[in-house]
């Protein structure tokens, strides 16, 4: 291979360790890839469980970043609809299988051959990234570039359910956890028409959520404050990795109410058919979104001037910007902007 | 009053009892009601549970029998579309609020003011009943009167999900359990068009299986044959009330599949929201269905002569029936004809 390009990433030698400079080589790109001059990569959670290989699947070193924005910088020869200088998205997604049942019926996200970004693959935390074309989306005009990256991941993570479920700008939702994800959710369902609800512990929090969209908020720690709002609720969308009471909130659901999970909390749901029976209530999960999903966001988002609230740290600054995600204070979600 | 109607029923007198002989009084009709001469009754397992109180609702003495054929006897004075001698049907619900969001909206079987045909009234184990109009369905010319009666109850059960969650002829459809409701529903799908299998623990309800529709079967407590049939299922309706390993059911969920409950296993589901997360899968319950949808029911069931396998018994050996029930061995529903 003659044309090589070199990378300047940061990468994670070790689990749990620092991220320190890492320099890597590619060859000419693949036909189907788009090279991609990151300008702005946002920090999400996953991110750091990677690096501390929470999910057994990381290889080192790991180079993090999947809420890429940034311009194409080059295309391999068979990319004929993404063009130099074109302003791009990367998300948790660089490549789909294109043949399953999944990528035949427009939801690439549900390939299970789908690659992650920063899976065996090199991400965002770098000057340039490499994908395959058919997850990088175009970031149309009138978009605010610093902030949009946590949209390619935590942003589509919250809307996508609201186009796969069908949410009604009449619905009454609400939003368990108010963070990177949560507040995102606020803001995509107060322009969506809803009701909106904001359950979260923390009473710092409430303020910002009402600032945010929310119509009312409720302890998400409360049982009473919970037990009040019994049958209110036609869609729940949890977004924290930690156990809740998860009866208490199907208890909350409307008949044919739907408690939704984008985030992973491990143990089993608490949750017996008896309650699902009597309401024909649903319980369900979903990931990140398919490529169109992601350019309905970015139109929708783009329409209603909704931004994700990001504190900004330089690339170079990326251990304090791991520091401030880890000590839960960042308000809501962490950008990396390239020196 | 002067108008009183005598009606001879079977009552259990205590939780738990033997069936007797019990007479009682009712006055004139409500302007609503509809008084339905009982030529046959299917016995459904909620009989069981309420004669035994298992779910604390029972008072005694207990008329049970909510799977009722018969003929229009008498209508009250607001009743204009139901007429004397026209055969109907009487299921789970007696009546409704009328005047709630799910009423409102054609869900009257979720309207929570439903009352329950066994529950705080007096059922179809007997020679008369009454009802509300509103609950009260026109059986369709053509239908098979003997055997119709379960599926007024465990027919509509598995039916309504079908409709509920607009189950497509094109999908892979999995039915756990084949007992009353199960055979239902295998006969249900192989009509619907869709690839059927049947999960059973019973070695000789394989082969009836078959027969009733399913294209294959599958042992559902062998983890093997399960595994085996990883990302399989659009959609699982579970009928059975005993706990079995539903994570592995899941796992057997295409991208976007249901497990769906409409048997009571009263222990919490043993799933985690990991495994619905990665492929947006749902898990959901439903009870019996609204009027309309129990018309929708027979109508399909007339097209396709689609009828329960029914052992008879005349309403004099009910507690013969109620063996025959609690031996497990019924082939697979039981219908009382009165004598």
């Amino acid at each position: 291979m003659s044309n090589t390009t070199t990378i300047n990433a940061h990468a994670a030698n070790e689990a749990g360790g620092s991220l320190e400079p890492f320099t890597y080589e590619v060859g000419e790109l693949k036909p189907n890839e788009v090279e991609i001059d990151v300008h702005y990569c946002g920090i999400c959670h996953s991110d750091l469980s990677m690096i501390d290989n929470e999910w057994g699947l990381s290889e080192y070193p790991l180079v993090g970043g999947h809420e890429v924005i940034g311009k194409v910088a080059g295309v391999g020869s068979n990319v004929d609809h993404l063009a130099a200088d074109t302003t791009v998205g990367l998300g948790w997604h660089s490549s789909y299988c294109g043949h399953c049942e999944s990528c035949h019926t427009g939801d690439e996200n549900l390939c299970s051959e789908a690659q992650g970004t920063i899976v065996q693959r090199h991400g965002g935390f770098a000057d340039k990234v490499r994908a395959d074309a058919a997850s990088v989306v175009v970031i149309p005009e009138g978009i605010d570039l610093k902030s949009a990256g946590p949209l390619l991941c935590g942003g589509i993570t919250v809307f996508n359910p609201l186009v796969q479920f069908e949410v009604k700008s009449t619905d009454k939702v609400a939003v368990i956890g108010i963070g990177g994800l949560g507040h995102m959710a606020l803001k995509f369902l107060s322009h969506w028409g809803c009701e909106v609800t904001a359950f979260t512990s923390s009473e710092s929090k409430r303020e910002e959520a009402l600032s945010m969209g929310a119509h009312k908020t409720l302890n998400s720690r409360d049982e009473a404050e919970i037990k009040a709002a019994a049958n209110h609720f036609d869609f729940i969308i949890s977004t924290v990795n930690v156990k809740l009471q998860w009866h208490r909130f199907v208890n909350t659901l409307k008949p044919k109410g739907r408690l939704h999970f984008v985030g992973a909390a491990l143990e089993p749901l608490d949750v017996g058919a008896m309650s699902l029976i009597t309401g024909q209530r649903s319980i369900s999960g979903s990931p990140v979104g398919s490529p169109s999903t992601i350019e309905t966001m970015l139109e929708f988002a783009n329409r209603h001037q909704i931004q994700p609230e990001v504190e900004m740290f330089p690339m170079s600054q990326i251990n304090e910007a791991f520091d401030r995600l880890k000590s839960g204070d960042a308000r809501y979600r962490i950008v990396l902007s390239n020196d």
